[in-house]
């Protein structure tokens, strides 16, 4: 455990060289991580996809986080977790045959959210989906994220959502959900979504409260002529999406099933 | 200048976090660098596409690669650049107001090709092509083609290659050439291939030597029926493939339009 600013990798780290690692980014709420066994298991898919092995990693990890949370006195953040093939020389492409993974935890604040971002909703821009075929597994090679929010960021908006194929897929950092008639859908699981924690509890919250979802996909066109639409994610939880491009959703304010939806999550993960 | 093993990053560089960097390898023969322009041109086009400003490095790149070459005496060798969007905090997808970036050159010692490589050619197996949809530019998000070039080796084969949409893109990190009946073909530039610098060198040199040429994709039944297939890249050279998957390519022994090909190249190069 070092002060963060002197953490440090070797230049020759494989997380460093090749994006050759997965992540998972853990929020706790006063002092409790929200589903972390959910992680954990993302966090075992993305190394199986990944070829890394976990390891004791998997149950050393929960301990090594509730100790940065109290030595850091934390009770509301983000934990970030990076696990990389670790430092291997020299630099190439097939897996070293000795190598001691790199595990990196950090604490992170939580971003704040723009102003009247939840009560007034965002807006988001719509982009090709140019990632691989397995955005199932939470790697680091997140320039195609990058490079789409820092588009959001130009055009004023809060999120850019991927389209592939036709279809919205999901948000740079976030999951796309929308109401259409009352009934919520999102993009199906597989290869070309991430399965977020935050989407799946949304999922399961949707039952509850009487919802009726599809995990289906649906177009653009469609997306911008939903009653309501929303995003999910760690750090964002619930937040409405208002706009799409120069698209209003809805009446142009947060809906009843999103807002419905974002209370029964607040409840649980805050609860 | 540091000796490589105490060459370290912040963990926080956008490159270990984000695979936000781009890099070259630059093959020296005899103490000069190979199509320097061309790799310098390279990563300035890599660099647009991330979106990373290279400002003053291109220019002072040559010489603190001469100088690395001189301090470790070294005559024949790979040089590896990175540059990363450099360290910035907190953790957030879009584009730090305040960062400098990462620059990171080391020498990288030549890999040795697998016994009888060039005599009696390589064998390559045949992927699925799962990478983003901008393969030119050259960036440090390796880990579909680390885990090509692993399969391939668990394989037994010296090379994984991709194939998109039905079509050869090229290999795990190689370009893919083919010969059918006396005309050379390779897929086309653009966004699903890395503009090789070595692709490009033996494009040239195909209407030197009075070999025709056509940048047009191929299927993957098309290269295995092919007369003769090569690879190139900077490490590799020209190197020739006789077997694809458990397909013999031609007569199963180096062709010679190849053969002719790799002696113009080596000319060239080592020349």
């Amino acid at each position: 455990m070092v002060p963060l600013e002197q953490a440090q990798v070797s230049v020759e780290d494989r997380g460093f060289l090749f994006g050759d690692g997965v992540y998972e980014v853990i929020r706790a709420y006063g002092g409790h991580f929200f589903e972390l066994g959910a992680h954990m298991r993302r966090l075992q898919h993305s190394a199986e996809g990944a070829r890394l092995a976990l390891g004791a990693i998997a149950e050393d990890l929960p301990a090594l986080m509730r100790r940065l949370l109290v030595q850091n006195d934390l009770q509301d953040t983000n934990m970030y977790v990076q696990y990389t093939r670790g430092v291997a020389h020299p630099r190439a492409h097939a897996f070293p045959s000795e190598a001691k993974p790199t595990l990196l935890v950090m604490p992170l604040a939580i971003h704040s959210l723009p102003e009247g971002a939840v009560n007034k909703g965002v807006r988001a821009i719509s982009l090709p989906d140019l990632r691989w075929q397995r955005c199932d597994i939470k790697s680091t090679m997140l320039l195609p994220n990058i490079l789409a929010k820092q588009q959001a960021r130009e055009r004023g908006a809060f999120e850019a959502i991927f389209v592939r194929d036709g279809l919205v897929t999901e948000g740079s950092s976030t999951n796309t959900f929308a109401v259409f008639q009352g009934i919520l859908a999102t993009h199906s699981s597989g290869p070309h979504i991430l399965g977020g924690v935050t989407r799946d509890a949304v999922v399961r919250l949707a039952s509850t409260i009487g919802v009726v979802l599809r995990e289906e996909a649906f177009t653009l066109e469609q997306l911008c002529q939903a009653d309501e639409a929303f995003l999910t994610s760690t750090t964002s939880e619930v937040l409405p999406i208002t706009q799409v491009d120069d698209r209003r959703i809805g009446h142009g304010r947060p809906g009843p099933v999103t807002l419905r939806l974002r209370e029964a999550f607040l409840g649980i993960a805050r609860g």
